[in-house]
């Protein structure tokens, strides 16, 4: 492996002026106050130096670059919006390499209204998506907090979550199709929209969260759903976590499968961020151990039907179930979002989770997942060894999935580098490995978790893994070093 | 290749007495009486003399017999319930084979009733599953009419559809997870039910749909749906199939997304089946150009509220919707079925149509797909095609999914022999390229689609679908000769 930058060993494959021939000079950058913003992201944890950045403008171009620095043992790293959490977007520093930035393919291509499909670029930003297919009254129904700088193909190359997933999937379950450049150059286009099509290997589903190890999606149809008519946003306090997912049920049946959002917001997470954020206001006047911040949308006219009170049947509908649910004691207590204004203060309070945790200190940040019915035990066993060991756990979660993000932190008892942060870690992924759990639930691998993917991941997994990387980038020049832990000897 | 079959070739390997040891000697088939039913399939197109059939009863049985083929270079066809269109599951005469019968691992190993999801064995019967799920007031929503004999293996190994896809995906939407034995006879446990898992390739749905060509899917977690405590049914005559769109988004918006089944049954085909089935009834006093059976299915208790007139809430709502719907002459007529004895009489008309076709002489079957807004053009434009060649075409289709079974009939105007098939398959598969179709929506390619997923699929695909096989089964031994054709030379 060669441990220098390509800028430093004097462009010896004389590749720049090879891909400036191809994509024009302007759009080849090797200065390094133009590709230092390329080489971070936004965690500041994973930079590299000294790696050009390429930007080419459509799919012809993706291909012609690829095919190049296939031909030339070039590592090429595909990028979008840098907003991973786990260094997929930057190179590691294993030799010739580029940045492929795919921001210039932007396109919105096509919004079909009838078939409520959209065909957009890899490089265009999520809000962006949002918002043209909002002007024709349809939503793309992928949301997270950094969807004003994260691009559609980053949101892809990690098969992106984020707080709708309990109603529509993962980024995998919105695609219905995708245009891709593979490591030899050549192109795939499957963006035909067809919501069947058994003709082969599932080779889209192959590129989803593949990291850009196999290739670069270049473009992808996805399916839009109609905006909502009414909705309501309720913060519960529920009697446990083991009640959590009957509350669940009884609300998915009632809203005939309707709940967006079904967010895990216990106690010492509420009291983190009041203690960061003294001007946000508790949702409910006695603390809740287990809360959750819920969502229902409806597309029924019916559900939007006012009522004398002034609310809405969809309302008087979830408060009926919410009060059988308090007459059977699995909710405890219950607000009721009385305007936009009170909704937005629940959302803005859980979306500053992230930012409240770094205020207050160190922390080491688990994103897992488990089985619905195993949620509840794996919370209590592992919040008393994290006290035990001297953490604070705060854990914020996608509930209706069964994803947690379980964050250690110091506290206010001990200094962080004096807790065992080793031991923890292992403990919990026993844990984990014991209930069938996911040790990346919806953030991926690409450098932080290589590790743990090399220790959890199924020997025999890992080996079918391991024969598709190489039967399809024999060359190993698509982001190589991430995602897939070499075999150990 | 060998052109004979094994049991003609003497034994050469000592193969059966290995293969005995493995799953013991009652559950090694050899005798012509034994093996018969298991070398042709239903459509009685696809047979196969003199190859054993071995029937291990768990995964790691499994796992042994596919070893022990692998190292020793015979043919494993993998087999469910027989069911299959194309020929997938009885081996082609390519020497050295066994079938490998999965129909003793049937268990139904755990029913999660919270986290509704259930974990099943391949060679579990679908109409089984149905009623296992559905002590638990759970549904599982895959539905054709072959469930009581097809095994769920089957189902995932073709991704099979049916008539509930438009609200429920195909059999791959509705798995959370295999367990599978790779050509090694290694086996892979991602039996774990997580809604979330961004760790390595998806293993899963690449296993899905590659009709046992990379191993062989021995148990599935499923996702399960609350049974629905109301429905309607109902038949509409819709202005244009280009209308058709329209009136499926409008019931979906009403319904919150509850459509169940969108099944386009035009004039020509009711006409079919009662010419074949006197004793049915048209379901419309004026015949409908363009007729749709539609079911709408709900969980939500509101929708069955009973109404004084003895419809309920959600009738009330589906006459309104079709009320304006009419008005704005996107529908024509409709009927609502009255009675549960009405509904099935609707579903037995549809369910009747395959043997309507066969019963009314030869016929040739096109399985499928165009984007939603392609459809109508696409019927418009091969219906003038088949009329001008002498055919006259019968269509059934999954409407919501742009699924079309088109069938080519001789009608009573021509011999069979006479028309020109040839002429009229390549006019059709060149409009379905122009519009992005599928030449096999549901069905798959098994044997009798190998033609045509040679000349139709995109080259670059098929290059990457032949560099994974070849990485994960370099023997190829795991049902060979069908699916992914043969690289012209």
């Amino acid at each position: 492996m060669h441990q220098v930058g390509l800028l430093e060993k004097g462009n010896v494959l004389g590749m720049l002026e090879d891909l400036q021939a191809i994509v024009g000079p302007a759009y080849v950058l090797t200065e390094s106050v133009d590709v230092a913003d390329y080489l971070t992201d936004w965690t500041g944890q994973f930079s590299v130096a000294d790696v050009p950045v390429v930007r080419p403008r459509d799919t012809k171009e993706v291909a012609q670059v690829v095919q190049y620095c296939n031909a030339h043992g070039i590592a090429v790293t595909p990028q979008g919006g840098r907003t991973g959490l786990c260094g997929g977007g930057v190179p590691m520093d294993h030799g010739p390499a580029i940045v492929l930035s795919l921001t210039r393919l932007n396109a919105i291509r096509e919004i079909d209204v009838a078939a409520r499909t959209v065909v957009v670029e890899a490089g265009a930003i999520l809000e962006t998506l949002h918002e043209k297919t909002l002007e024709h009254g349809l939503v793309f129904p992928l949301m997270f907090g950094a969807k004003g700088s994260c691009t559609v193909g980053g949101n892809l190359s990690t098969n992106a979550g984020g707080s709708n997933v309990v109603r529509y999937g993962n980024t995998r379950e919105l695609c219905l199709g995708v245009e891709a450049v593979m490591p030899d150059g050549s192109i795939i286009n499957a963006l035909t929209g067809l919501r069947k099509d058994n003709t082969g290997y599932d080779l889209k589903n192959l590129l989803i969260g593949a990291e850009g190890t196999l290739g670069i999606i270049t473009a992808a149809v996805f399916k839009l759903v109609p905006q909502p008519v009414t909705a309501v946003t309720a913060f519960l306090s529920v009697a446990s976590l083991e009640a959590a997912t009957d509350v669940l049920n009884l609300l998915q049946d009632f809203s005939g499968g309707a709940v967006e959002a079904f967010e895990y917001m216990p106690k010492d997470m509420v009291a983190t961020i009041l203690e960061q954020f003294p001007d946000m206001r508790a949702p409910l006047a006695e603390p809740a151990a287990s809360g959750i911040l819920v969502e229902i949308a409806s597309s029924r006219a019916m559900d939007a039907e006012p009522l004398p009170d002034g609310s809405t049947r969809l309302v008087e509908g979830v408060m009926g179930v919410l009060g059988d649910l308090m007459e059977r004691e699995l909710v405890l207590d219950a607000m009721i979002a009385q305007s936009e204004q009170q909704r937005a203060d629940l959302w803005s309070m859980r979306e500053s989770i992230l930012e409240a945790i770094t205020k207050s200190g160190p922390a080491y940040h688990f994103d897992l997942s488990l089985p619905l019915s195993k949620v509840a035990g794996f919370v209590a066993e592992m919040n008393v060894v994290s006290a035990d060991l001297g953490f604070r756990p705060v854990i914020v979660g996608h509930l209706g999935d069964g994803n947690l993000h379980y964050a250690m932190t110091a506290g206010q008892v001990r200094e962080w580098a004096d807790l065992p942060l080793p031991q923890a870690k292992e403990i919990l992924f026993d844990l984990l490995a014991k209930l069938n759990g996911s040790f990346s639930a919806e953030h991926g691998i690409g450098q932080s978790k290589l590790d743990v993917m090399a220790d959890m991941k199924e020997p025999a997994q890992l080996v079918v893994m391991r024969a598709i990387k190489a039967a399809l980038d024999p060359n190993n020049i698509m982001n190589p070093g991430k995602f897939l832990p070499e075999a150990r000897t």
